[in-house]
């Protein structure tokens, strides 16, 4: 019999790197009675460049070392293994739920978009796996799917160039297509993307609205968790943050990305 | 006793990903009658932004990886394995030559330099290792060094923005503090710059000389191989490309650094 989760194991998130923190931020806003576990693959970042064998490996050791843990709940920050290996980290968590940030941005962008409409932004492999285009279609048979890949947001995001007019310029052609597509919605669909919404906002203007997949699935896991009684209500505490490489100026770039200071960074081996 | 290297072995080349083929281009060009062998470790490129024990952990599985092929000498196109883990690579290469980027590329640039005030630009693990500079001071006492990390000029370089305008803006914000210096040689640190060559001249001035160290390390292997009556005497073939992962859109990046066709690409483990 696979093992019952109780309410008080904490909830386990990953992601490829440091992106996934926002996913953290989210949840920590919005269940701040839940303890935290996250694994960023930081000695293996960016998944979203890579083949889709090796994202499913990768994936698959993501989701063992988190069961060490015994969570009650993964999260899947990573929309690149959301998309291509979900159902890899579902096979590797028996007897625990499973929730990725693909469904929760899609449900999310169909209920602010009124046209229909919606741009979808994200990695190479996100893109390219139609994981998004096919959940929107899965949801509502009338939606119009914009995609387009944005590879150097990730690296822009991290170096700090949010606001730079490079990044603006660089966003101004990686969303024209869009834009001319009339999109009224846009998901941001890489954990990355959250740090430059006021950018990516600016270039857009304001009637398209831009759905934070970190946001997105916090509000998910409210629901899950509450659906099977498993709400926790441990006294707050840091989220406990492990890495497979801590990186030259880590600390800095997770901090930005979290919102608030980080604990101690445990190195684990992958 | 050690292996003793025949001429007729291929000369083995490594890197962090696909940069590192600006070096094999820069060999194939010097000397057509070399058999060429590299490997990109594309599934966990950067380096430049990993800890130093990351870094050295991958030197040693890279070169081992070579060695089974039974190369004549190994070049070490990773800047940033070159500055970290030189060392690693030696002792694992037991018997063969062993030339990283880092000296090839100080000497060269000491060479073109009148005022001997020398800029470098690298990854940040390269930068942050000092390792250029240390080769600078060694080889010239009097030499002035001014280093700059430039993290966005690999993804900058892989993503096709070379010319864009977004990098014009990009690189004078990176060097404006190399030119209020007034160097008057430029050291590109990192196998992907050479394709961001014509952009970083139009913005540090004709007057300020580029060093590319692809052509830099060439020239170094072309001595080591005639003083040790190692020259190769081969039919010009096509280099063998061994990577450990094979992203989207490899081929094309891998073409661009290249400068021509590439034929199968090999897939290995490691």
């Amino acid at each position: 019999m696979p093992h019952q989760p109780s309410s008080r194991a904490p909830i386990g998130v990953f992601d490829s790197g440091v992106g996934g923190l926002t996913v953290v931020r989210a949840l920590r806003d919005l269940l701040p009675n839940e303890r935290l576990i996250y694994f960023g693959d930081t000695a293996r970042v960016p998944y979203g460049t890579k083949s889709e064998p090796t994202i499913r490996k990768y994936a698959a050791e993501d989701a063992a070392l988190l069961m060490r843990y015994e969570p009650k709940l993964i999260v899947v920050a990573c929309n690149t293994v959301s998309a291509l290996a979900l159902d890899v980290v579902e096979d590797t968590a028996k007897g625990v739920g499973v929730l990725g940030v693909i469904k929760a941005g899609a449900s999310s962008a169909l209920k602010k978009s009124a046209e229909k409409r919606i741009g979808v932004i994200g990695t190479q492999a996100t893109i390219a796996s139609y994981a998004y285009q096919r959940e929107l279609h899965r949801l509502n048979d009338d939606v119009q799917v914009f995609a387009k890949a944005c590879p150097l947001f990730v690296p822009l995001a991290e170096e700090g160039f949010a606001t730079h007019e490079a990044t603006r310029l660089i966003a101004k052609e990686y969303l024209a297509e869009l834009l001319d597509s009339r999109i009224d919605a846009l998901i941001l669909g890489c954990t990355h993307y959250p740090i430059l919404k006021p950018t990516i906002q600016d270039v857009v203007g304001k009637k398209v609205a831009l759905i934070d997949s970190a946001e997105a699935i916090a509000q998910e896991v409210k629901a899950h968790l509450s659906e099977r009684g498993l709400l926790g209500d441990a006294s707050p505490e840091p989220p406990r943050v492990l890495v497979s490489d801590v990186p030259q100026r880590f600390r800095a770039i997770a901090e930005r990305f979290l919102g608030f200071e980080l604990g101690e960074i445990e190195l684990v081996e992958i």
